[in-house]
C-alpha cells in the first residue's frame, strides 16, 4: 500500500463561495477521495491550520509520498515544517507539487530557483503529452483540453527538469511546462501545472489518471527514510 | 575562424518561382550570407546536385560546423554522404539542423528516432526562450512572433534533449520544443525549427542571430576530427 | 505479465568449454530462468542462428521487453532483424542490452555513436550505486563487488543518458558508466554492463536482481506498438 | 572582460603551516593569480573575514564569475552573504564551486539537496573525462592523475546534473562525479572535485585550465542581473 498525505492550505474553500461550491470536502478532499478509490493507496489529509502544519514528524514517517496544494498562505507554513518536509524528501518521500505549489517553500527549497512564471486568470489550455512512454502518461491521451484554467507560462524559473511530459498550450499566447518530474537526494518529485481552485480541474478524470499515475511513480517501495549520509570510510585492501 | 559550410537541397528555388522570390540566391545564399558577415566566422555552401552532394572527406575536413536544409529529397542524400557527415559530426564537427532537416538521414542516424512531428501549413508562431542563460539564447528577446510559419507540433518523437531551449506557441492549439540541443560523439548538434521555405524566416534578424548563436555554440576549438576509439590499455600499476 | 524474449548470439557456449561450463544452457537459458521465476514474467528465448535471428515480426509483437546479449557477431545479424528491433522499441517494446551488447547495430541504430570504450579482461569491479531511489535500484546495496569482471573504461562513446544508476570502479584504474537509462519513441532502454561470457556473472544474485528491476523498468502498459506518427491536423477552432 | 572574484574562507592557510607553505598567498591567492594572468580575465579576491564575508551587493554586482573555496567554516558565512550570492546567481552570476565547496550554504540553497559524500584522506586520482566536447574540457587530457588528493566518493547527494564531464577514479575503491554542471535561474553552475589545502593541487597545470574553462564557461555575456521575474500579461489579441 502507497501511504499518501493530502496537504492543502485550505483557505479559498472557507472563504470564497464560489470555491466551497466546487470543493465542499476542500481541494485535499476531493483529491483525497479519488486517491483513496484506488486499491494500493490509502490516504489521509492535512491542513496548514493544524498543529505542527498537519506535518509532524510522526505524520511524515508515515507517509511515503505527500500531495500539495497550496496557494496564499505560503508564508505562514512553518520554517520548521519546511525543513521537515525537505527531509524526509532527501530521504526518499515522494513529493506531488499541484498548480501554485511551485511558489511554496518547500518546492522552493528542494529546487533553488524562484520558480517565478507569467499568469493570468481565465484562459484555455490545451495540455499536450510529450512523454508518451513515462509511467505518468500512462493512460493518458495525447492532448487534452481545460476549457477554463489559469495561464502559467515560460519563462518558469525551475531548474532543467529530469523529464518534461506534459507541456501546456494557452489560448492567449503562452506555453508552459506543465508536467515535470525531478530526484532530490532519494526522493522523487513531481509538478504538475493544472488546478486553479476557482474551476473544477480536480473533478477532471484525464487530471485525477494524472495525479494518480504521479503518486504511483512517486513512491519508492525501499525507503530507508535517511538521506544519503556522509561517510569516512577505509580504503578497499589491496 | 569557424569554418562553416551551408548545405541546402536547393530544389524548392528553383522549382517555385514564390520561394525564388524570396531567396533568389538559395535558401543556403540567404544563411551564407548573414553568417560571412561575422568576423569569426567564414563561409562555404554546398548543395544536393554536386558530386558527393557537395560533401565530400575534404570539405568536411575543413568544416567546422555544418548547417543543414533539406525537405523534400531527403531520400536523394546519398548513404555515402550520410556516413560521412554522421563519422564527422561524432568526431567533433558541429551540426545545425534547420527546419525539415528534422526528417533528414543524418538527423535520424545522429539521434535514432522517427523524428515525426505534426505539422499544418499557414500558421502564426510564437517563440518562446525558456533558457535564457544558454549562449544560444544570446541577445536574444523572451518571446518573439513569426506572423506565418508552419506548424510543427508536439509529440515530436526525439530524444530527450540535452537542453531546450525555445518552445513555439502556434496559433491553431499546438506547441512544439523549437530549438533543442545534442551532444553525440565529439558533436555538439543544435536543432531550430523555424524555417519553411515559403515564408520569409531567414531574413527576420531575431532568427539570425540565434543561428549564428548556435553556430558558435556548435563549434569545438580542440576537434580531433576522430570520434572516441576503442583502445585495449594496460592496467595502472599498482 | 510481463512477455520477455532473451536473445543470444549463442556462439561463445557452443565454441568454448570453458564458457559452457558456466552457461550449460546458454547465457539466454540463464538469464530466462532466474526470470521465468518472477510472478510476473513469462519468458521466451531466441539466438541468432534461428530464421530471422528468431526476432519474427510475430514473436517481437509478442514482446514486452527485448533483454539482449551479443558479442563476437554483431555483423551477422540481418539488417532486417535491426530494422524490426529498431521500430519496435521506438513503438513501445523495451530494451534491456546487457554487456558486449554496446557494440550491437540494434543499440547503435537507436542511440547514434559509435559506443567504443576501453576493455581489458580479468579486472575486479565494484559496481557504485549513484541513483538509490531510481526503480532499477530497487534493493541493491550501495557498493556491489564483481571478483573478476572484464573491465570496460570510459571515455564510453554514448550520448548523455537520461539516468545515470551505476558507476563502475575498476582496479585498473578505469571508471564506467555501468548502468544507464534512455528513451526512445516510447520505448525505454536499460543498458547494463556486467556479463562477460567467461565469468558466472549471470549467477551473481545482484546482478540477478538489477536486470530483473530493468526488465519491469523497461515495461510500458499501455504500449501502442505503433511509434509517434506523422500528422496533419486540422487548427483548433478559435 | 570577464570579472571573476575568488572566495575563499582563508584559514587553512592562517591555522596550519604546511598549507601556509603551499599557497603562501592563500587558495584565493594562487588562483586568483593564474586566473589573471588571461587576457580576457580580471579578478578581484574576498574572503570570510571582511565585512559582509567580502560579497557586498556592489562586489556582486561587479562580478561575472564567483570562484568559492570554503571548508571549515561554511557555518560562519552570513546568512545575508548567502541570500545575496543566491540571488546574483539566479540574475545571471556564474558559480565556481570548488572541492570543500559543496557543503557551503550557498551550493545547498541552489541546489537543494544535502550534497553528502564518503571521503577519506590521501588517496590517489584519476581524473576520467568523459565529455570531450564540452568547453570545460577545452584542451584537457582523456585522463589525469593526481598522485595525492583527498578521496570524494559516491553516493554524491546532488541533482542528477546538466552534464557529467569528470569522473574520478580513487585507488581506494572510489568513483566520483568530479565535474559537473548546473544552470539555476540564469547562472550558470560548475563544481569541481580537486583541491584539498595539504596538496598543491591548484598549482597543477591540467587543474588550473579546467578551473580557467570552467569560468568561461559560466560567463554569460548578456546579464540582466535580474532572476526571471512574475508577470501578469495581458493576452494576445486574436
Amino acid at each position: 500500500m502507497i501511504r499518501v498525505t493530502v496537504w492543502n492550505e485550505f483557505l479559498h474553500e472557507i472563504n470564497q463561495p464560489e470555491v466551497a461550491a466546487i470543493y465542499p470536502d476542500g481541494i485535499h478532499g476531493c483529491i483525497a477521495d479519488f486517491l483513496g478509490k484506488e486499491e494500493d493507496i490509502t490516504v489521509r489529509t492535512a491542513t496548514l491550520s493544524q498543529p505542527q502544519n498537519g506535518l509532524s514528524e510522526e505524520v511524515l514517517c508515515d507517509t511515503d509520498v505527500l500531495v500539495w496544494w497550496g496557494h496564499m498562505a505560503h508564508d505562514r507554513v512553518e520554517d520548521a515544517t519546511v525543513e521537515r518536509v525537505h527531509r524526509h524528501v532527501l530521504g526518499g518521500m515522494g513529493f506531488v507539487g499541484l498548480h501554485s505549489a511551485h511558489h511554496s517553500k518547500v518546492m522552493k527549497a528542494l529546487l533553488g530557483t524562484t520558480l517565478n512564471l507569467r499568469w493570468r486568470h481565465d484562459d484555455r489550455e490545451r495540455l499536450w503529452c510529450i512523454a508518451p512512454a513515462h509511467p505518468i502518461a500512462d493512460g493518458v491521451p495525447q492532448q487534452h483540453e481545460l476549457p477554463i484554467e489559469e495561464m502559467y507560462g515560460e519563462p518558469f524559473d525551475i531548474p532543467e527538469p529530469s523529464e518534461t511530459i506534459f507541456l501546456g498550450w494557452f489560448s492567449g499566447g503562452e506555453v508552459f511546462r506543465s508536467g515535470v518530474t525531478y530526484t532530490r537526494g532519494k526522493g522523487r518529485i513531481f509538478y504538475f501545472q493544472p488546478g486553479h481552485e476557482q474551476y473544477p480541474i480536480y473533478h477532471d478524470p484525464v487530471i485525477r489518471r494524472i495525479i494518480t499515475n504521479g503518486v504511483r511513480w512517486a513512491y519508492l517501495p525501499c525507503r530507508t527514510r535517511e538521506p544519503i549520509p556522509i561517510e569516512n570510510p577505509e580504503p578497499l585492501e589491496k
